[in-house]
């Protein structure tokens, strides 16, 4: 009998090898790029609260939160979203803060969930929010980073499909649908992309006067551009749509990657006005992106109301997309280039290299024995490292280098003085 | 009565708003460019793991780890360290991984501690380490690493203390000092800084022979450089702490930051070679690096010996060292410039000088509402940004622009074409 603890994870968690997180990493950094660019910062609030501030929104019996006590019986949770913990901090430091606020947050949530494919007990959330202003340069400027985020990260393809919760409420009140009845005929109408226009009308059936269903239709899936849509619909209050795609424009967002879909219900519980979710019509994999404006973060905290707009990005499933459009190939570990050495007497010369082209920002490694060069080029080649630096005595008999492209195999000597020019000359991604 | 959530943390984690982020993103980014200039990568595992796995190290009844049931009946903990886990990847996936191995990690890590000043239940571990060589190599690369990160943050003065475990078995060995006693020496040598040497003496007197203390103190103690300590000590086993010292040096590493210093006892029962530990002489916060070689990394795991080196960083220390030396004065927040409007009708201007800062990678905001620009220029003066664009109607007329130096109060119109050049010359952060 092995008297060893089997190295297992829980089914729902992950381990992230090198090359895992240098491709994460490599995205995470991207996406970031974006939010600061644009003058959002960051804040981190503790994985574990206290359970009532965690709860509060999902209700006590929520058995998605992983929740316990602590030595002091405290009722502890693990935080289960970003939204609850960044209302929370709101609530407790607005005084301090710059309003209107903008701020991101890339961290990881807990689920105590069943896992299955593409669900997870542990996994990031990516999340940007302005707090603090009505005004619809808020959703634009969303809209726009969303597209930025999208475009960096080298998708051609993307929809920004949008909709109006005012302009909805004003459509159904004018077919007479009773406030109560309006959120099932928005959750109905969301299911067009699985069960069609026939499966909605179906649905509409149960809940709305036969008479009611194909002039409702009619108008919420009338076919055309934005600006035929809006048109389309100027006996309602059109208004706050209409100011968004404007604004959208004038903040330089290309039409082409816009869509005003009014099957579009998203949070219904918590969005007051505009909503968003990006899709990626060359991978079917559902939203990657999605939310809105509200109300009322704080709500749970305190009197004072934050009406704000934020979204979430859905980090796994854009790392899945990218990996099937091969936007993830070119990503490698972080050595550049593997120094080798002979013996002890080559070693402060293999030093001596390394420091040189570290100084230069070159990252680089020796290997730590003076094996065979054959096995430390299998060591550059299990890392992806592109290029090998041999010196052998006779090369520092000349004050020579040889380079090996890993690659191609080809080599060639230069003088040791050329080394990081060579280098620098190379774009390493 | 409020029905409010009170909005409070638990004692022992934080909340970090935009400012300390900035702070701590900034210190976190140069020490992992420190490491990846090395080569080193990171990995990552989950936060939650089964308890068996965490506790394995620390015995059943260690209290410190955060431990409860979940939904399923199963035993889960928090993660206590970054080492076992680190172990428990190494043992699962080592025939996967390019050997020599070189990985960093920098996440969170939960104590169920008391919390007091400087002693958190929630903080940022920061770890690098090489598995899979023997040799000494390894150690003066983490020895060069550490004199990199520390140099890199700015720190003038920083101070590498090192032993070696084999030369101080060798000295007591010769001393007579039995194996079961080695440990509690050591323990008392460690306590040369709190209580002196007549402290330690008076310590030393309960565990060996009265005539064994001084001439033992003398060969530990004695007092000189590197090269004559090494020197006074030739009868022992000198060749580890020798050759270790000398690729220091083939390595680059400044004798100055370099101090040998056989108290040093760091980790008795997991280091077996080379120990360091770091001290900053202008800043009473104790060791803010420590770590050293270590012979069997994956010994709860499986029976494949994975022999290393490596070294933790005191995050949380090295932040309260650099505020206290004004090392993180420079640090702001992301926007470099605000872009303010007057109306509705100026703002697709400010939109297209926005667009076209962001496009130079300028980090730049607009406000969100046409508000008196004092109002703006004061959200401006509390994030920091140090550079606002004013263009308002005579402006767009003659296709100029004024920027506002917010630091000296000072304003310039320039020509609208000559912006991203203007700030394309000023170095940001």
């Amino acid at each position: 009998m092995s008297s060893y603890i089997t190295p297992e994870i829980l089914k729902g968690t992950r381990d992230f090898l090198p090359k895992d997180m240098a491709k994460r990493q490599t995205v995470m950094q991207k996406i970031k790029t974006v939010f600061e660019r644009f003058g959002y910062d960051t804040i981190e609030t503790p994985v574990i609260e206290y359970a009532k501030t965690l709860l509060g929104k999902y209700g006590e019996d929520n058995k998605l939160v992983y929740q316990f006590k602590d030595n002091g019986g405290r009722e502890i949770a693990l935080r289960y979203d970003q939204t609850v913990p960044f209302a929370r901090l709101v609530a407790s430091n607005y005084q301090n803060l710059p309003m209107p606020f903008k701020r991101y947050q890339i961290s990881r949530v807990w689920r105590a969930d069943k896992p299955a494919k593409g669900r997870y007990r542990e996994f990031y959330q990516c999340d940007i929010d302005v707090i603090g202003t009505q005004s619809l340069v808020a959703e634009a400027e969303i809209a726009r980073v969303m597209a930025d985020v999208f475009q960096t990260l080298g998708f051609e393809r993307f929809v920004i499909k949008f909709n109006s919760r005012r302009l909805m409420n004003s459509i159904l009140g004018r077919f007479n649908v009773p406030p109560e009845k309006q959120i099932e005929v928005i959750r109905m109408l969301d299911k067009i992309d699985r069960i069609g226009e026939e499966g909605v009308t179906a649905g509409l059936k149960e809940i709305l006067p036969l008479k009611t269903i194909p002039p409702l239709l009619k108008v919420l899936f009338f076919k055309g551009s934005i600006t035929q849509k809006i048109a389309s619909l100027k006996s309602y209050s059109t208004q706050e749509i209409e100011d968004f795609f404007r604004l959208c424009q004038e903040f330089g967002l290309d039409e082409k990657f816009l869509e005003f879909d009014m099957s579009l219900s998203r949070g219904l519980d918590y969005y007051t006005g505009i909503t968003y979710e990006v899709f990626l019509p060359d991978v079917a994999i559902g939203a990657v992106c999605a939310g809105g404006r509200y109300d009322d973060l704080c709500g749970l905290f305190c009197k004072e109301k934050f009406s704000g707009v934020g979204v979430a990005f859905g980090f796994d499933r854009i790392m899945v997309a990218m990996e099937q459009l091969n936007l993830l190939n070119e990503i490698r570990l972080n050595a550049q280039v593997l120094v080798t050495y002979f013996d002890e007497a080559t070693l402060p010369n293999a030093f001596k290299i390394l420091t040189n082209l570290q100084k230069e920002a070159i990252n680089a490694e020796i290997y730590f024995e003076p094996e065979k060069l054959s096995k430390q080029i299998k060591y550059a080649d299990k890392k992806e490292i592109p290029f090998v630096v041999i010196c052998g005595p006779d090369e520092i008999k000349k004050e020579e280098v040889t380079i090996k492209i890993l690659k191609t195999g080809k080599q060639k000597t230069i003088p040791q003085t050329q080394l990081t020019s060579y280098f620098n000359g190379y774009v390493f991604s």
